[in-house]
């Protein structure tokens, strides 16, 4: 069976001499590459979480409720709370991870013979998952500081009239967020649906697109993940909040009973701790700032960010810096803009030894 | 929000007035509606899905191994133990449930422009994945009594030359499974891939094509799951066999990350325990001839079956007569197929149930 390669299958040509999405999964003292929250879970937490699966163990050979209705709930609940918008479970969708969701909208909305327009640099997984459903990916300018410029956005998405929009916010791996006002003008212009992917939303201090639901239901989807701020990444929940309507739209696509009954007591019993999770966030804006003060402090030009991660250059060679980093002991991600890398916020420690290596490489190697 | 409907949304045409799949989630005493073992996970497989999770709670705020590999070698060392098959986890690949196998299976070698063949009646979803992923469906017919003739299979399939060939053995919903010399007639007259669906096969006697991979590597794929006979349906894990290149191929479309590291902890807990949950399927076999052997002697006409459930008739009305099981809290099948419904089996106690019932079936219904 090992002689048999690649080339010898029928594979879709658009996926030949392609190589699989993902960041290097290196075991290093510090990792810094894939937006984590360095805190793992309380103690708490993983007694709920394992007191959860617990209870539900005994009943592993039936299928889960196939709508999850209770995590649902409890996700409205938490938006609702957060956002001051009144949404039921009705307004909710989860999947597993917001790669999930992303796909089931664009499954949904997007296809072959329609088109899915993005602003990049951007999250990378936006055109994957394009090419995946075989929706037409159209690449759309950002400003050179990496800023949005949302009346150029407006009069592009008028023009090129897209059956979906990404608005990343914060962007990802750029680190700005858009203000309400100005995101309401590509809203406006978008002939279609518009996907404001929020997955750093909680490290922003601004108020979310979910505010905007009431006005734009017709078109406006906004999608969160647990694996960010919510300190659940190994968990795999993303999710939606949308018009009911969406949420239809959206059970014609999905696979039955995608969201295992482990994931959904497990899920609720993180959102039930999402107070003291979240209480990282601060501790995490406060270490963001300091952060990018110290990196420019040493030479180096860091984008504002308003998430958990900061993107920097100008470095001549990225891929080498990057290297330098990672022989250092300290794993940051080169997410393929000229001249920059990207650097998660850690603990206040992993911070401290990625500066002390940055400090190294601001005296070693060349800027562009 | 409430005021927009699905119509409202630009929804794909091919998605209008459908309705989502998936059998009805009813709370009723006798539930033999979707083929899940009824036997619930002994209390030590709890015990260690608890412990397995709990070990793993502590890493949550990280993303799991996107690889799956020590999922993957205990899947390669059950499969290779039951089939007498050298496989390593490189001929391995999992996901949330065998339709996300099959889901990333079409995405990679289906698609807009190519065609999955399957012969009906069979396992719903295949037609319905094909659809989510925009792949040409073609229909292709069994014998009257719902055997596959491999004969005309192989001609058929020369003929149309599908990209992805499905067969199902045993055969949802209708029990029948393939001696292997019969499928190999189909596998050779395949121009591309070939599925094997084996959600079933722990309750059949007959080989595993799983013994044909060296034969056939360029163009056999098993898919198995464990929502069966391991118990584990709530616990979402699919799986299939393959050449490497296979794998590589499916790591192509895979979304990252698709497997929480709790679905990775649980279900190597439940490998673990294969023996112990595997045993039950003796039993369920033994009552399986049972049932087939009342229902035929209260004039019902069984599809014999080598799987954990049974297709039966006739009936002049079906919807009617599911009705009649529900409303005596029986929850059976409808699978569309004209004249039949399918009953799972059950506990030694809720096939005495369906039987009580199905007698009382009997004396009533018109038959068709």
């Amino acid at each position: 069976m090992d002689a048999v390669t690649l080339a010898d299958l029928p594979l879709r040509e658009d996926l030949r001499g392609r190589t699989p999405y993902g960041a290097p999964q290196l075991e290093v003292p510090v990792r810094l590459n894939t937006n984590e929250n360095p805190y793992p879970p309380p103690a708490e937490l993983v007694a709920d979480v394992t007191e959860a699966v617990r209870e539900v163990a005994a009943g592993l050979h039936r299928y889960p409720d196939r709508d999850a209705v209770a995590l649902r709930q409890d996700l409205a609940a938490y938006l609702a709370g957060s956002t001051g918008v009144a949404l039921t479970e009705r307004n909710l969708w989860a999947a597993n991870g917001s790669n999930e969701v992303l796909q089931q909208i664009l499954q949904a909305f997007g296809g072959p013979g329609r088109t899915a327009l993005g602003f990049e640099p951007s999250y990378s997984m936006h055109p994957i998952i394009a090419a995946g459903t075989r929706t037409d990916w159209v690449p759309a300018p950002r400003r050179a500081d990496f800023s949005l410029d949302t009346e150029a956005a407006a009069r592009i998405v008028t023009e090129a009239a897209p059956d979906v929009v990404f608005l990343t916010s914060p962007n990802n791996p750029t680190g700005g967020s858009i203000p309400l006002p100005e995101l309401e003008k590509v809203l406006r212009a978008a002939p279609g649906i518009v996907v404001v992917d929020e997955a750093y939303a909680e490290f922003s201090s601004r108020p979310s697109a979910v505010t905007l639901l009431e006005r734009y239901p017709a078109k406006l989807i906004v999608s969160r993940t647990m694996s960010k701020a919510f300190a659940f990444a190994g968990g795999r929940l993303g999710y939606l909040a949308a018009a009911p309507a969406v949420v239809d739209a959206l059970q014609l696509v999905r696979l039955p009973y995608h969201l295992s009954l482990l994931t959904q007591a497990a899920a609720r019993a993180a959102v039930r701790h999402a107070e003291a999770t979240l209480a990282s966030v601060a501790k995490l804006a406060a270490e963001r700032d300091r952060v990018a003060e110290a990196l420019a402090g040493f030479g180096f030009t860091p984008v504002p960010s308003d998430a958990n991660f900061i993107l920097f250059g100008r470095f001549a060679h990225a891929r080498a810096v990057w290297q330098s980093y990672l022989d250092a002991g300290v794993l940051i991600r080169d997410v393929g803009i000229e001249g920059h890398l990207r650097v998660t916020v850690g603990t206040p420690e992993e911070n401290d030894t990625f500066l002390e290596v940055s400090k190294d490489v601001a005296s070693t190697e060349v800027r562009g």
